[in-house]
C-alpha cells in the first residue's frame, strides 16, 4: 500500500516557563503574529504564516532550546518504516507520533496529517 | 530609515564529514532533491523547494547537529539592532552574516537578502 508524507512543522522547542514571551519574540523577530495555542494544547503556540510553508510553532519544553521539525504522513508506521530503511532511528511513540532520529543525530517527528488529506497538497510525496 | 526581513533559511547543521550523505538523507526523508552546492560553497548543499517556503540547507559542522534558522535583511545591522531591542544577544560576524543567540536560546543567522530584493517578495516586512 502506497502512502504519502511531507516537510510538516518547524517547531521552536524553547526551555522556558513563559511560552508567551518566547513566542512574542518569535514572533516579532520573524514578522508573524502569535495565533494562540491550535486545539488549546498550551504547551505550542502557532505563529501565522501562509498554506504554502511548513507550519511554526513555538512549544515549552523542559530540554535545552532547539528547532526540530515534524514530518506528516497518512500512514505513520509505514513512513516510520520507510526512514528507518534510509538509516532513522525509532527513538519513542509520544501519545500520537514517533520521535525519531535521523542519522546525522537531530531528532525530529512524524506526525498524522496537519492540514487535511495529504493527497490534496503540493508537495506530499507518494511512496510506494 | 526603513529597512525589511524576512524568514530565509533554515540550515540542517550535519555534523559529519559526509554532507553528501547527510543530504542525500534528508533529501530522501523529505521528498526533496538533493541541487548540490550553491556558488560552489561545499560546505553547503540546497534542497529543493518551492519559492513559497523557506529555503533548506544542509550545513557541514564541528559542533553537534542541529537545526537553525537565518532571517534575511536588506539592512542587516539595522535587523541586528531591532532583534537586540527585542532581547536577542550579537555573537559573532562570520563572512557576511551576524550569528545571533534568542533570549530562547537558539542561535540564528541574520543574512544578507537570499532570493532577490525584500521589496518584491511576499512576507517581507518593513520595519520603521
Amino acid at each position: 500500500m502506497a502512502h504519502r508524507s511531507r516537510l510538516s512543522t518547524f517547531v521552536l522547542d524553547c526551555k522556558t516557563a513563559d511560552l508567551h514571551a518566547a513566542t512574542e519574540f518569535w514572533a516579532r523577530a520573524l514578522g508573524r503574529t502569535n495565533q494562540g495555542s491550535p486545539d488549546g494544547d498550551t504547551q505550542y503556540q502557532l505563529l501565522s504564516g501562509s498554506g504554502a510553508e511548513p507550519i511554526l510553532l513555538t512549544q515549552s519544553v523542559d530540554h535545552d532550546s532547539r528547532i526540530h521539525l515534524d514530518i506528516e504522513a497518512d500512514d505513520q508506521e509505514a513512513e516510520a518504516r520507510r526512514l528507518e530503511a534510509l538509516g532513522a532511528r525509532r527513538i519513542a511513540w509520544v501519545k500520537n507520533w514517533f520521535v525519531m532520529e535521523a542519522p546525522t543525530g537531530q531528532r525530529f517527528c512524524i506526525v498524522r496529517p496537519q492540514r487535511g488529506p495529504l493527497s490534496e497538497k503540493k508537495n506530499a510525496t507518494e511512496w510506494p
